[in-house]
Parts: C-alpha cells; sequence; structure tokens
C-alpha cells in the first residue's frame, strides 16, 4: 500500500475524500421527500425532483432520454453541475470550484459528505472557497453557500463566476433572462409533450429553473453559449474577459451564471447565499426567497432537514472494533433505508419488490411507514391473490419499464416484511385489518396473506417447482419461462421461505390450521426442489422451457447462482452435506476480494433459454456483478446456519475499504452501500470491484436487519428481544444501543474464557432464555453478553 | 458591411466556407438510401442510419432521447464528431482537425461542401491537414480521407491522432477493443431493451461500431475518458502525452481512436484512408474493409454515389442574374427533393402530408418514384376516403410520435400531387390503375382520389367548414377543434383548392361528371370561407370549438396568418379589393428582411384557444417562424395572382445572403433550404434570421416546382409544355435548361421594348399560343422567349 488514503471514513460524523482526482466519480446524496441529489466530488450534479413523476431542473446539454437510473453514468464536462470559476483580477489567472470544469490541480481540497450537507473546500490560487450544498425538509430547493476566503497576506481583487448548469431544457421552448423584479436569473420552458392528453400534466409542471442570489450580482449571463464562448467550459470566454455581458437566452440553450467583483484584505472572507431549483411561477420564487434568504432563513431550514432526518436515525446504535462500518452503520445505513423508505426511489410505481423491501428496511426507522406500505400494497393485490409488479403511488401513475413484463415473485416478500415489522412492533392486531382492494372482496391483512401464499403454492408446475413467466427476483431473466414451462428454482425456494414464515406467524397468532396448511404447502416446496435441482455440488437457478437446467456445473457460463444457495439454506432445503459442498463452491466460483458475485462464471454471450440478463456487461448488474443485494441473502443465509465468520467477511466487503487500493478501486465512499460493485473478476480484473454508484438498493434493508438481528443477534419476538449474537471470532468485544417498542437497550458483548454458550444479563439479573421479556416503554435496560471464544 | 465575407457559395460547384467561427453551426450533409450524415464544419458529426428504424452508431455522453429531427441543436464539445489531432513530436504543440475540440486558431481554414463529399482544410502550426468525408452508393459505412503535408521547409515529427466519437452506446452493455484479426477498432453493445417482444427486433441490430483504417496503426485506444484523462477533450491527456496505451473500454464509455507517428520531409503529404461506420459482425466490417480499402475502393465508390445522385439532378438548369440562385437551384435544391423523397426524411411512418409532398417533388426529378408513392399511400387510404395521419412504410412500422394525433387534411394533398406528376409525365392512363387497399374493396387511383375528395367535403360543418379536429397542416394547432366543432379556414380553403384540382384534372381527362361534381363541392367550401372568414383586412385561420375565431384583427396575438392568405389566393377566394389588403396586411405583419413569417405577432404565452403551437418558442418553429414551407406556398400564390416581383422577393430570401450581414445572422450554408428561419423579428431581434439547420422541409419540393413552373414558367399540360414565364422585372435576361417527357429545352429569355406581351419561338418558330406540343423525346429543342418590359 504505497499510495496515501485520500478518504477519511469517519471525520467526526462525516466522510471525506482530499483528493479530486483519486475516486473522480465518489458521490454524496442528498434528499428530502421531493428532491434527490446526488453531488460527485468535482462539482456535477443529478438532481431528480417529483412532481410527480421524476423530473429535472438541470439538465444535459442535449435532450435526455427519461430513463430509469442508469448505474457507473461516465462523466463528462457538459454534465449538470454547480460551479464557481474565481478569476484574479489582477492577472487574469483563474480556476474553479470545486474542481470542474477547469481543473486546475488545487493546492488543497475537501469533498466533505455530511448527513444533512455536502461540503467542498479548496484552495487554489491562494484562494480559499467553501461551498456548502444543503436542502430544506419540505421544499424542492438547493440552499448553496459559496464562501471565499484571502488567507495570504495581500489584498487581491477578485472576480467571482457562479456557473449553475441549466442545459437544453426543451424543444419546445427554453429561454432564460435576468428578472430584475425577482432579482433572480429564471429560465423557463414548457416540457415537451406532443399529445393533448399530456398538456393536463404538463399545465402543472413546475418548467423554471431559477438562480436566486441572496447578494445582487455585478453581472450575469442565460445563455451557455456566449458564457463559454471559444474558450470552451474550461476556459470560458466571459472568465477571460473577466465580466458577463448580462445576456438572454432565446430559443437558446439557458445558463445561469453570475458575477460578483470583489476585493479581499487579508484574512477577509466574503460570502454568498443562493437558491437553485424548479419552480412554478415567480411567485413560487419569490416565497422561496422570502422564506430562505432572510436572516437565518439557511440555518432554519438546516435545523428542519435535521429534524426530519433525525426520524430515521435508526434502531442500533453499534461500537464495534470496526470504526468504519459503525460510521456506516450508525448514520449512513439507517439514513440510506429512510431514504428508500421515504422517497420510494423516486418512482410513482416502485416495483412491487422493491417497495415491500423498502417498507422491511423501514421497520427499525419508522414502523408506522411499514404498516402504511403494506396496508397500500396489500390494497393492489390482484383478486387470484396475486401481487401486482409495481405499485401505484398515486391515481395517475401507470406501470412502466420493468412493470411490464410479467414477474411472479411479488407475492413472496410480503410475509417477510410483514415478519421483520412484527418483529419489531408485537403488533399482531394489525393482522385481523380489513382492506379493500379494487379487485374483489374486502378481507383482512392476515386474508390476504394466505391469499397471496395460495397463489405463490399454486404458480408451481407438476414437479412442484414454482412457474417464472418472464422473471422473479432476477429481473431480466426473461427467457426462461415465457412459455410458461420454466422453473425459477429460487422462486421455488422463496415461496417455502415465504410459506414457513407465514406459518411461523400463524402459529405465533393461534391459527394452527393455517400454519398446518403452510407448513405442507413449504414441505411440497421443499421436497421438489431436492428431487429437482440438486447438481451435485449446489442448487441449479432453475429449469427453462425447454427442460433445460441452468445454472448447473454442464453449463459453460453461469454455472453457479449466489441466490438459489442462500435461499436453500433459509429455507432449510439443504442437509448438512450439501451445505458444505455449497459453501465450497461459493467461495471457488463466486467469491472475489470485492464481495461475492451473484452467479459465475459471467454470461459473454447472449443465452437464449435465459435472456436479457446474458446480454448484460459480463461483471455488471446482474451478470455476476457484486449484487449486494445478493450477497445480503447470503450474509442472512450464512447466519441462518451458524457461519458467522463467514457471513462477516461477506457482509465487510459490501462496502469500500478499509485498505486505500480497495477504496481507489470501488471509487466510492462509505455513504450508501451500491446497487453492485463489478464483478468478472478473471475476465476483468482492471475494472472488477468498480462501485455502480446507485444508491438504490434493496441491500440497505436486509443489511440494516442483519446487523441487528444476526451479528448483533437483538430480533424481536413475540415475548420480548431475544439476544442472540453472531460476532465474528475476531471481536474481543463490542458495544449496541438498541432502541426497541419504546425502551432503549444498551448492550455490551464481551468474549470470556472458559464457557461454551453465550451468557446474558439484564440490570444485573441473569437472562437464562436470553430473551428480555415484559419489556417497559421508556425504561432503560443494561444488557451484559458474555460470548465464549470460537 | 464591414465583415469579410467568409462563405463562396459557388465555388466550382462546391460551397465553401472559410472560417470555423463565423458560422459556427453551419452544416453540410451526405446520404445515400439508408444513411444521412450531418456535419458541421467544425467536426461535428449527426449520423442516423436505418435498420429500419433510425439509429445512430455515433452517440452523445449520455443517453439521448430517441426523438425525431430538433432544430438548432446546440453544439457541445462532446457531440460526437471526427476529428484528428496533430502534434508537432519536436515540441509537444498540437491542434485538432477540422477544429474542434481544441479550436486552436487556424492559419488557413476550409469548409467546402460538395454533392457527394465534404471536405475540410485546416493549416495550422504550419501542418496541413485535409479531411474528406465520401459516402458510398449503398453500405452503411463513412469513408474518411485524411492527408497530412508538410508545405514547409524543414522535416517534421508528427503524431496523428483520429479521433472518431463512439459514445455511450447502451446501459446494458458496451465495450471496445482493437481486434487484430480485423485490423479494427470494434466497439459493441446491446441496443437497450426491456420486452421479451423486442428481442427479434434488438437481435437484427447493427450493434457494433468500427473504426477501421487503411494504414495500421502505432497504437489505439478503445475507452473515452482514459483517452482524454485530466486534460480533457481539448487538451486530453493522449495527446499531450504523446502516445496511446492501447486500451480496452469495458462497459465504459466507447472510443475509437488510434495514434500515427511519421516523419515528412518537406512538402511531403501522407494520407490515410478510413472506414467508420456500424455493422452487425465482424465479418461485414472484413467485407466492408475489402471493398472499400482495396485500390481505387474510394474512388469506385464516389463513382457509384456520383451515379446514384445524377438519377436526382431535376428537370430544370438555370442562368440568371442571381449566380447563387442558380447554384442552389441548379445543383443544391434538386439534390435535397431527391434525399427527401429517397429517404422519406429517416422514417418508417412518414406523415401523409410529408410523403406526399416529397412524392410532388420527385415528380422533377424522378417521376417513376411520384408514381410509387402514390400508389403506396393510396394503397393505405381508409375505407371512409380518409388518408391516414401516416404512411407505413414497411410490416413492422408504427404511427409514432405527432401521427398518434388525428390530423385532418392529409386527403387534400394527394390531387395536387398527382396533378404534377401528370402535368410532368402526361400519363393519365395511371388514373384507372386498380389499387388494393388494407381497408375497403380495390379501386382505381382515380376513384381512390374522388373518394378522398368526398372525405375532405363530408368533413365539414353545417356552415361548410373543414373540421379540424387535433390538427391541419399545423401540426400542433391542436385545441382548435379537440371536441368536434372547431374548424380550419386554411383547410376550408385547402379542400377548395384539392376538389377545383381534381376536377380540372378530371375534366382533362374527360370525366365531366366528376369534374362539375367537385366544382360544386369546391365553390361550396369557397362560400363558406368567404361567408365565415372575411375579417376585413385579411382571411382569419379558423373557428374554434367554442366559435371564436382567430388569426383575426381582435386578438393580440397570432392575428394574421400566413396560408390562410396563401390558400385563398390559390383556391381564387379572395376578390381583387381582397386581395389588395391582404398583401397590404402580409407586408405590415409577415414580411422580415429574413422573409415571411407563416404568422404574426408570434405566441409569447399558451392559448387554449389554439393549443400547442402557441407554447413554442416565439419566432422558432410553426410559431411565427420565417417556415418556408407556408413562404413557398405564399410565393406561390404570388405567382398564381401574377404578383411575379413580390414573389420573387419572398423566395430569394429563403436562401442566406447575398449580403454578408444577412448570411452570418442565418449563419447556414446555402446548400439545403431549411425548415425554418426564426421570426420574432421585433421582438428577438438579436436572434431573428437564424436558421433551423434542418434539412427536412416541405420546402424543397415546393421550391423547385415554383422554379420551374412559375418562374420559369416551363409547366407541363395535357398538349405539351407551356411556358409561361414570370421573371422578375429586375432580370434583363435569363437561360434555362428543361428536361421534360425526354426532350430537352433550351430557353432563353430577354427583355424586348415595345411589346405587351411574351412572344415564344420554338426552334425559329413563333409559337401564338405558347405552348410546345407533340414533344418528340429525344429531340433538342430551343426556344426563344420575348419579354415585355414591367
Amino acid at each position: 500500500m504505497t499510495r496515501p488514503d485520500p478518504v477519511r471514513p469517519d471525520a467526526d460524523g462525516r466522510v471525506e475524500l482530499t483528493c479530486p482526482l483519486a475516486m473522480p466519480r465518489a458521490t454524496a446524496y442528498l434528499w428530502n421527500p421531493h428532491l434527490v441529489v446526488q453531488a460527485n466530488c468535482r462539482g456535477h450534479v443529478d438532481a431528480r425532483h417529483m412532481q410527480p413523476e421524476p423530473a429535472r431542473y438541470s439538465y444535459a446539454p442535449n435532450l435526455e432520454a427519461k430513463t430509469f437510473l442508469q448505474p457507473e453514468q461516465p462523466p463528462y464536462p457538459h454534465q449538470p453541475g454547480r460551479f464557481v470559476y474565481v478569476r484574479d483580477d489582477d492577472d487574469g489567472a483563474f480556476f474553479s470550484a470545486p474542481h470542474e470544469p477547469v481543473r486546475r490541480p488545487p493546492e488543497d481540497f475537501l469533498f466533505s459528505a455530511g448527513s444533512a450537507d455536502i461540503q467542498w473546500r479548496v484552495r487554489n490560487l491562494g484562494v480559499e472557497v467553501d461551498m456548502t450544498l444543503a436542502l430544506p425538509a419540505d421544499d424542492v430547493v438547493e440552499l448553496w453557500t459559496i464562501t471565499v476566503s484571502n488567507p495570504g497576506d495581500r489584498a487581491r481583487r477578485l472576480s467571482l463566476f457562479p456557473y449553475f448548469t441549466v442545459g437544453y431544457m426543451s424543444w419546445m421552448n427554453q429561454s432564460a433572462a435576468w428578472d430584475p423584479a425577482l432579482g433572480a436569473l429564471v429560465a423557463r420552458c414548457v416540457t415537451p409533450y406532443q399529445k393533448l392528453d399530456d398538456w393536463p400534466k404538463v399545465r402543472e409542471m413546475k418548467d423554471l429553473t431559477f438562480l436566486l442570489p441572496g447578494t445582487a450580482p455585478n453581472g450575469w449571463e442565460a445563455a451557455r453559449e456566449p458564457f463559454e464562448g471559444e474558450g470552451g467550459l474550461h476556459a470560458p470566454d466571459a472568465v477571460t474577459r473577466g465580466g458577463l455581458q448580462n445576456g438572454d437566452a432565446i430559443y437558446e440553450t439557458p445558463l445561469a451564471a453570475l458575477h460578483y467583483r470583489l476585493t479581499l484584505e487579508p484574512g477577509e472572507t466574503r460570502s454568498f447565499r443562493f437558491l437553485f431549483g424548479p419552480a412554478k411561477t415567480a411567485d413560487d420564487i419569490q416565497a422561496l426567497g422570502e422564506r430562505y434568504l432572510c436572516d437565518g432563513g439557511f440555518e432554519q431550514a438546516a435545523e428542519s432537514l435535521r429534524a426530519y432526518q433525525a426520524r430515521g436515525r435508526g434502531t442500533l446504535e453499534m461500537h464495534s472494533p470496526d470504526a468504519e462500518l459503525d460510521a456506516f452503520a450508525n448514520r449512513w445505513l439507517p439514513r440510506q433505508v429512510h431514504y428508500q423508505g421515504q422517497t420510494n426511489r423516486l418512482t410513482t410505481d416502485p416495483q412491487t419488490r422493491n417497495y415491500l423491501q423498502d417498507a422491511l428496511g423501514m421497520a427499525y426507522v419508522d414502523p408506522g411507514a411499514t404498516r402504511q406500505a403494506l396496508r397500500h400494497a396489500l390494497a393492489q393485490q390482484e383478486a387470484s391473490g396475486a401481487m401486482p409488479d409495481g405499485i401505484l403511488l398515486n391515481a395517475d401513475a401507470e406501470l412502466t419499464y420493468i412493470n411490464q413484463v410479467p414477474h411472479t415473485d411479488h407475492a413472496c416478500w410480503v410475509p417477510l416484511v410483514l415478519e421483520a415489522w412484527l418483529d419489531e412492533t408485537g403488533d399482531t392486531a394489525f393482522l385481523d385489518e380489513p382492506i379493500s382492494a379494487t379487485e374483489g372482496p374486502a378481507r383482512s391483512v392476515g386474508e390476504r396473506v394466505s391469499t397471496a401464499m395460495h397463489w405463490l403454492a399454486d404458480n408451481r408446475d407438476a414437479r412442484g417447482l414454482s412457474l417464472i413467466a418472464q422473471g422473479d427476483w432476477c429481473d431480466p431473466m426473461n427467457m426462461v419461462g415465457p412459455a410458461g414451462r420454466g422453473v425459477s428454482g429460487w422462486l421455488t425456494m422463496a415461496t417455502a421461505f415465504a410459506l414457513q414464515t407465514w406459518a411461523s406467524i400463524c402459529r405465533r397468532t393461534g391459527d394452527t390450521n393455517t400454519a398446518a396448511t403452510m407448513n405442507t404447502l413449504a414441505d411440497d416446496c421443499v421436497r421438489a426442489v431436492r428431487e429437482h435441482l440438486w447438481d451435485g455440488g449446489w442448487f441449479a437457478r432453475g429449469i427453462t422451457d425447454d427442460g433445460r437446467p441452468f445454472g448447473v456445473a454442464s453449463e459453460d457460463e453461469g454455472k453457479i447462482y449466489l441466490n438459489a444457495q442462500s435461499w436453500a439454506l433459509l429455507a432449510g432445503i439443504a442437509s448438512a452435506d450439501q451445505q458444505a459442498s455449497m459453501l465450497a463452491a461459493v467461495e471457488k466460483h463466486l467469491d472475489t476480494p470485492y464481495g461475492t458475485t451473484m452467479l459465475g462464471p459471467p454470461y459473454t454471450r447472449m443465452h437464449e433459454h435465459i435472456g436479457r440478463l446474458t446480454q448484460k456487461h459480463p461483471g455488471s448488474a446482474e451478470n455476476g456483478s457484486v449484487y449486494n443485494h445478493a450477497a445480503a441473502f447470503w450474509v442472512r443465509a450464512l447466519y441462518a446456519i451458524g457461519e458467522p465468520d463467514r457471513a462477516f467477511a461477506t457482509l465487510r466487503r459490501m462496502l469500500p475499504g478499509p485498505d486505500t487500493e480497495d477504496r481507489l478501486q470501488r471509487g466510492q465512499l462509505p455513504v450508501f452501500v451500491p446497487n453492485y460493485y463489478r464483478g468478472a473478476y478473471e475476465l476483468h480484473p482492471r475494472t472488477a470491484g468498480r462501485s455502480s454508484q446507485l444508491i438504490n438498493t434493496g441491500t440497505a434493508p436486509w443489511l440494516y436487519r442483519i446487523l441487528v438481528e444476526d451479528l448483533f443477534g437483538l430480533r424481536g419476538c413475540d415475548q420480548g428481544l431475544r439476544v442472540a449474537p453472531q460476532l465474528p471470532s475476531g471481536w474481543e468485544s463490542a458495544r449496541a444501543l438498541r432502541r426497541f417498542r419504546g425502551a432503549d437497550f444498551e448492550v455490551s458483548y464481551q468474549r470470556q474464557d472458559g464457557i461454551r454458550h453465550p451468557r446474558v444479563t439484564v440490570n444485573g439479573v441473569a437472562c437464562d432464555d436470553a430473551i428480555i421479556s415484559d419489556i417497559e416503554p421508556g425504561r432503560h435496560y443494561t444488557v451484559d453478553v458474555r460470548l465464549p471464544r470460537a
């Protein structure tokens, strides 16, 4: 390890990066319920808001496709960003902060991700520039503070040019100009449309993009091309010249650039505030200005966002020998769970599977939201018991993209989410609540779950294997079963596990009849899997329409799939011998330094018996990346069979670091767990490990659940809180604060010689069954856990 | 006029531009039946091919929307292009040809548009670089020649880096690498899709993009980011370093960059050839290489394209006092007509109106194509007689974009096209040909036209005015009549004119009954227009669902529409007094130095009684630009009422120049007539006149027809060729070569004192009725026309 580590993973609650070159795609994100802003360390910013469909207000230089979030988006100079050019008016030298677009090597650089703000601190040409991006808790607006300091010993005459990308807004109509009444630069467009039916929607769009400064500028420019001129974005004519021409954009690409002339004495600092965002009317802009550009406006907004985010602090505070993991688990992971649960990943038709699993995460953050989501989802259950491909979040929403492709797994997530929520809340009365649906009669929650389970059990062929149609959890596995015969091994296991889970819940509520029925059905799934899918060394992933097994050793690519092993373990399908064989196979075929990949070897060509999955780039996304969602299932399964060291090793590799080479290769800061890291470790070692930079992933809720329930073993049950930790053998001690059913549990873990089983003491009293019962809300419990050495 | 003129509008059959800054958006285009390439003077290239839907092989840096062609696309550095960086290996200085992305001011610059190739000649750092782009007549591939010369007196050690943009191909799968077997740089992708039904289409896509050099390079780079590095596109690390690292792109943005090291002695020249384009397989690439990189391969390709283009040379050669107009009319305009007629503007579902008018143009270029297009269109006539919104060109084609919005004018274009074709060919037997349609019984051409005319006549309300539904010729006029009551004044006039035209054709073929019926219907349209649409100074454009007239003086915006005047003249609706009033109104409200705008004043806000049209940017597209298609109708109408000087003045303003300021403001080379020039001359003088740079427009066919039939007055009729010129009064003499029904007519025009009517002499014999009859194919006619002075 020769390179210096540019990352400070836990700098006073923040994650910091000290170089703009080391990992140029590194991002941080902020959100409120209507707005998500992801900014990279160099100043490019991707902002999306809901109106109600996701939309932008700072655009690319061309008409971009409207699509779902794409991984590993390659940066390019005209990508939307927020920059400030700083020019020395004495000698004409200039740079830009934070780094793009001039890219002048900085004397000092810091990119600092906080929970409620993102900061950059740059020193260049002897001038210090601080930029802070914050959001308010509710409004769709970016709050920017740009502070310029002169740390030197001579006065500096400077020109500051804040440059906020507006970009190519619309082919129908786009323009921009300074609005003297507002004191803002306002760009206007008409969202492109052609059909009359779309007009009522377009009419409601926030089609203005504005930059409202707190300090009146010396000049402005509202069009991209005259600002840049022949000099280009890296050396704009406007900056070289040292002044703006107060131009407008008339069906030209808009820009929001301002000019401030200032002289800074030695030690002097000047601060500027800006609002940037979309609006529907000038009045809206004015109202935002009054709200946030008043004295203390930014401070109040920060307070409100902190208050909002505090509701998402999560149920666990861990203190382990792994400080980076602590920082991630205590701050960033619950934040990500909260973000997903609150925003539904910025769609109005989340995939049912995503919607439910995001709700699962909320059980540990805001259980009321889980309850509400379960109700909302079950209200869209079909009369047959099937769950739809997507959950519509408002009356105008429609199933789009992948939700137009029939998948058969959605029902299986219902009892899993329900169980997590019941474990947290113990609120079994919820099962009796009636829910009306658009199809079929009103039914109680419990009845709906049973119906969904029967649909799942019925969605099997004569062998007892689950039909896959055009996909299951694995979206692009679309050619296994389109003819109606192909089956999913994973889904058969997941069906078994869902049935078992629902049976267990029913048993808890005394509904032994349903429990027995569900268990019988589950047993039949287990039998079918054992009979048809054991491939000798591991379980097959499925059997195609034409009867061809895949995810088997005889295939040249995609020999083994991780999910088919994980869920066989979760559903208790594998014998001890099989387990050993599966563990070895995963280690051999799927483990990499960057995590466990979801299949191997990755496909390098189209396999028409499997489908679109095999066409994705080898090592990317579902085609053999370290797809963290699948890795989380594997971790959960390893804990389920009592493999804490393997589990922890896999878990830990979901995060960058701790060593520098690993960080640089992944290129991501530990402020979220990404959708995937590149796989194809043997085929493409140069790119293996790279982060997708995607902040949306089913990993987050599962990972959080694993930390709480498996690693620290603090899982709810009917009687109370069961203590059953599975710390890695290398941890001598640890501490955790667990919030549960209104009480606080301060748990200390300590290895102890000479014991063979964990010993739990609660408030000084031995707790032989390791279940803390009769929990009193508001009370503080001190729990001491002694663990045998491995 | 102080600025030097950078344009040479007629440089030996080419149009040349001598500065890369004067009009940076200036483009030229090449095409063959499967490929259209539009290149700007600075090296950005927009290439689209049909497979069968329009597709790209050189992409933007992000996922661009798939959409129809957009006007005035703003250039940005990462826009796809074909560049060559040239580095002096002795001192490290470098530039790029033609101008982007380095933008180093050249010592000499030439952008030269030819019919069958586009050339750039750049001198910079004492090195001369010639770049030539050509296409073969049939294959989808760009043929590039890059020649480097050392005109100096010392040897030069140079590095050449051809840089061909591949760009962001696909989120599913994209990669690139050097293929040593092919000796080519090959980028690969999978066209993104999600639905199983799309796979058969995707499977057939040409998903490779290749750069195949004729000379083996010293190195290559297949990924964008490592080539650019921190230096950026304008100063790439690879160029600064002076070498490439033979890298690949692994789910990274592909690039096709090569490196050649060479030493050029004084006076020495080296030439390199490249093929660049899409392919389905490596074998295809190899085959293209064998075809074009062999000795004489480029020369043969050029010959084949010339031969192909010769079929589109048109029917007129004019020699007038206006040399620029001559050059445009003799070379560029028929080429554009041919391009549109051959490629259908790169769509598989051209709007019926566009398809038919493009076919109209082909009557003067390749009349067989017109005939075929009429048959193809009429075969898609609906049983009701209505013409569909778009014509499907293949079995898989679907109505897209604007064709999903119901328009009511499509039928009216049928007789207008038919008349032009009959005038050219005299082939009235065509009218009896039977045509089967997907709907309804087989009917002859003539019966189909009559049915279409009855549909048009029936599509009127109780007042006799034509219902507009959601649009007529003016696509975005979508809220005038969605409730089924709003009417189009223009369409009522166009219906009258179509009925009159069909009546006149029927009269020619002796079908006097149909002629009488049609004339009666036409008269009723005329009556309705006169009764309901005269606004006192001009004709209204229509009356909305709510009975509100628009295009009238009482409106604050959109007071007057050009088409409502043009077609009132064409259909003989206006009295002499009305005509005078209309001419004055057009001059006052619509004439600008850049042409006649299609409405005025432009709308500056949404008018919900008119619709989407009013939301377009004022002065752009249909909202009051100099929309040349409408201007062409006005010219045709002015000739129809014998206003040759007004007509010519309007016509001439469809082209840039001749004065320098005008050229610079329009920013377009006279190699095509554009869809529009910006209007809003009073509201936005800074941008008025700017070209849309769109090469697709219904203007081209009409303008060509006007030159042939109106300006030079050489129109076909049953008896032969009628000579009835309307030269502008300022022309003392002119000459024209007219090809007509297999014979050549060399026509000279001369003003003569003392005569009051034109005098026509054919082969020395006076031709009193000015109709040259009994034309013998293959014969050469000498026609002398004496014209009175105005």
